[in-house]
């Protein structure tokens, strides 16, 4: 069987991605180190993920702000643990105009900034500023606020989507009275990433607290959601966290309590970013491209006419604008059907080829023999394929497509995810007692899944033991699954008594 | 007739901008040089202008893509005149990590970039290199894109919303075969901002071509959008270039043409930024605050239920929920009507000031004598007062107002246009024809209009000539109006046939 794409999944994993993101016309490198270009259809799909995740935290109370990009480097001088998590990778901006020196453009010595800015790599420092001038009273909590922005990491080694210097993302940010109000935010955004990842992206993800060596810098403790991507690796693709009184104490976020007595705000954050698409990629793709789940398709059903330049067109034409027209004015997920006419001058083979290759759920064509006939040429994404390997590409009555049409498109949606979810379900192998067993688990398979593991929970160096073991064998901690049996044996990391389990993995 | 406000309009305009934003929870300084904070009901606003002009450049065919932040300074060498406007306002980026030194955070000299990066003004270059990748035949053209982004200008002297250092806009740019086509897509999109600002911001403009002085750097013609302020300033309020083959010579942006030769491609630009809520602010605010068009109103309908911490609170809480749901079920401009229940724990009164001055355009007060009676009572934002001075809240059967409150939104809507364009229709003196009865319109009071005066449409040093005179009025070229007569005398600067009209005026 032949597939749309130059290389396979089985092939190289790392350049099916690329191929994916080229083939697909989703993002290309831009000239500018670290920094993509994002393309309509992968431009599309992030766009789609804005809305969709936008609506959830509006409903669970937020507001959207905006806060400034540059961050003065006197806001990071405030909380140390902080700043030393991010001072490695920060864009730092220092003048602020150019001249022109010997024929080159420079920038102008005479305007340098007193005191430099950065390019904020996440915000809690500037908006904990804000949420200091806002709170003053118990009355004024909680404040409960969304950003969506582009954020800078100077990362040495970007991959697109994955990691690259700038992203863009959205940043929740909230302050309380309480612990258990903060707390009980922290895991509220969890809740939400789990569900939209899950219901929206298709994207089955295991929720659970990270361990200390993977907190937030400055966070008390922070939670993910971690998914498998094909190639047996974790993607942590959201994160929430509560930080306790760290930034309320560096910005002076202090409140006068019911009682009349100041205190410190508790906050918390949560982000979600650009990163996602990356895991769609690896957790949907196949060998012919990109598989979008019908939710985050910015078009769900491309029609693409068989033209061949005659008289015939202008009829073919006729029928596939009301074909799109009758797709366009149905409700499919709660909003209406998103349905396109693909009327470029191009082969209408290529032009199939192309959205097989970007991902779109059902591609239809029409040919005048359909007009005839009265049918259109129905091809579902999620099964390209017959047994014998032929194209499964099924002839059906207009009619017929049109009452199946937003059915076939919840069908689609729903295969994608529990295809995923038996991948993920079937490689997390839960048997491993010693390290050695986890040494073969590992050994045994590039592409083997995940382990989870009792482990007794080490702090410090005792922490930093196993993190060193763990190094040398590319392995990670991914997460604490909230819903994780009791421990009931002996920590494999160090046979100490267990108290909980721990999901081991590669990592992305 | 005391207002609502601390200063009012006549006492001092700009002191009176600065209040409404501050007063209506819009934004506030951010305490970094030039950048504010866009708070829920500013960027609410910016999130509705967002929506509704994306549909209208999505329904005329472009895509949104997103391009980088950072630009090599490289990029900006190839295009001289285009460096010359913007390199006296650019942030650039010189490091890439920071260090502790003395106990300070400062850039770490071994992490300095060998070449600066430029936080974007705008994307022509980086977006001109992508095009040159994407365009090869003429078959690739036309290439029609926008991108919603953050971008940076370092102006001196800052104000919120019109002049900050980073702003939030969207900037469109495409490529074509010809310079028809190229002209076609520049008026194109100017009328998409002159119908939207009518439109949807209920902004009356003028339409018309850029003098010569007033071009974007690199641009063959701007043309701009201009809206007249209460104090009979102009804003520019989105403007659309014609860019020629500027960019497409630096970037090389080159197609095969249909006869097998090669040919730079003709690009156009577009944008319109954060900058007109400015003008949304100094159009409709009065000495009460803020009022919002009900198509960019994040909430158009706010019910303050009129609680007294009694037995009857659960009652008029059910009442006002009731109309609350009704309400959203509703559809107004082709959206559901957004209706708010305001439950905050406040005072009833001070609850409907502040839905006042943040000029929600329908407040809804509901007490046990309302929910008695089967009544609301309904305060229009467009018109607070009755003649005596008194506030118009209007006792009405909620049935009835459920049936009349999507015709009283669009009534709002057209009755701020309609107040707006009265004032700008006579605001315009068409009668000057000589630079001494110029200078006397003018200086006969601040808050005089613009006037049309005819002129020869001079270039090079005698157009300089002209813009001296002018400044030392403090005066502007705002633009040449699509829709002006003919000239028929004398060029009012330089007494040499006229060949066209041109607005006069105070500008933002």
């Amino acid at each position: 069987m032949k597939h749309a794409l130059s290389v396979t999944r089985e092939q190289d994993f790392a350049a099916w991605y690329q191929a994916v993101i080229s083939e697909a016309d989703m993002a290309e490198e831009s000239g500018v180190r670290g920094s993509m270009v994002i393309r309509p259809w992968g431009y599309g799909i992030w766009e789609r993920i804005q809305k969709l995740l936008d609506e959830r935290i509006k409903a669970t109370g937020h507001e959207n702000c905006y806060f400034p990009l540059f961050i003065p480097l006197s806001y990071f001088e405030k909380e140390a643990e902080h700043v030393d998590g991010f001072a490695k990778e920060m864009a730092v901006v220092t003048h602020h105009r150019l001249i022109q020196k010997d024929g080159k453009l420079v920038p102008d010595p005479e305007a340098k900034l007193e005191e430099p800015l950065v390019v904020r790599p996440t915000s809690e420092t500037v908006i904990g500023a804000a949420f200091s001038r806002w709170v003053q009273s118990w009355r004024d909590l909680p404040v409960l606020i969304n950003q969506w922005a582009n954020v800078v990491r100077w990362e040495m080694r970007t991959r697109m989507f994955l990691r690259t210097a700038e992203f863009l993302w959205q940043e929740g940010h909230t302050a309380h009275a309480t612990v258990d109000e903060a707390m009980e935010e922290t895991m509220k955004m969890l809740e939400v990433y789990r569900s939209f990842a899950e219901e929206c992206v298709a994207l089955p993800v295991v929720a659970g607290e990270k361990p200390e060596n993977e907190r937030f810098p400055g966070a008390v403790a922070t939670y993910s959601i971690e998914a498998m991507m094909q190639d047996g690796k974790a993607l942590q693709a959201g994160t929430s966290h509560f930080l306790g009184t760290t930034f309320s104490q560096a910005q002076s976020i202090k409140f006068q309590n019911a009682e009349g007595q100041q205190e410190l705000a508790q906050t918390t954050s949560w982000g979600m970013s650009t990163r996602m698409i990356g895991g769609l990629i690896m957790v949907h793709g196949d060998d012919d491209g990109l598989r979008v789940p019908p939710r985050l398709a910015p078009y769900q059903v491309v029609v693409v006419p068989m033209l061949r330049d005659n008289d015939e067109d202008a009829a073919i034409l006729d029928y596939c604008g009301d074909l799109v027209a009758a797709l366009n004015k149905q409700d499919v997920f709660r909003e209406p059907v998103r349905a396109l006419l693909d009327k470029r001058p191009a082969k209408a083979a290529n032009k199939r080829w192309g959205w097989v290759k970007k991902g779109a759920p059902i591609v239809i064509e029409v040919g005048g023999r359909d007009v005839a006939g009265g049918n259109v040429s129905v091809l579902r994404r999620d099964r390209l394929y017959r047994e014998d390997g032929k194209l499964d590409s099924q002839i059906v009555a207009k009619g017929d497509f049109l009452g199946a049409a937003t059915g076939m498109l919840e069908d689609i949606q729903q295969a994608l995810f529990v295809d995923a979810q038996a991948r993920l379900h079937g490689n997390i192998d839960k048997s491993i007692t010693s390290l050695d067993a986890l040494k073969a688990y590992f050994a045994a398979s590039k592409k083997q899944g995940w382990a989870l593991v009792q482990w007794a929970k080490p702090t410090g160096p005792a922490l930093d033991k196993v993190i060193e073991w763990l190094k040398g064998e590319k392995l990670t901690l991914r997460n604490v699954p909230l819903d994780a049996e009791a421990a009931d044996g002996a920590c494999v990391f160090t046979g100490d008594k267990a108290v909980e389990r721990v999901l081991v993995g590669r990592s992305y």
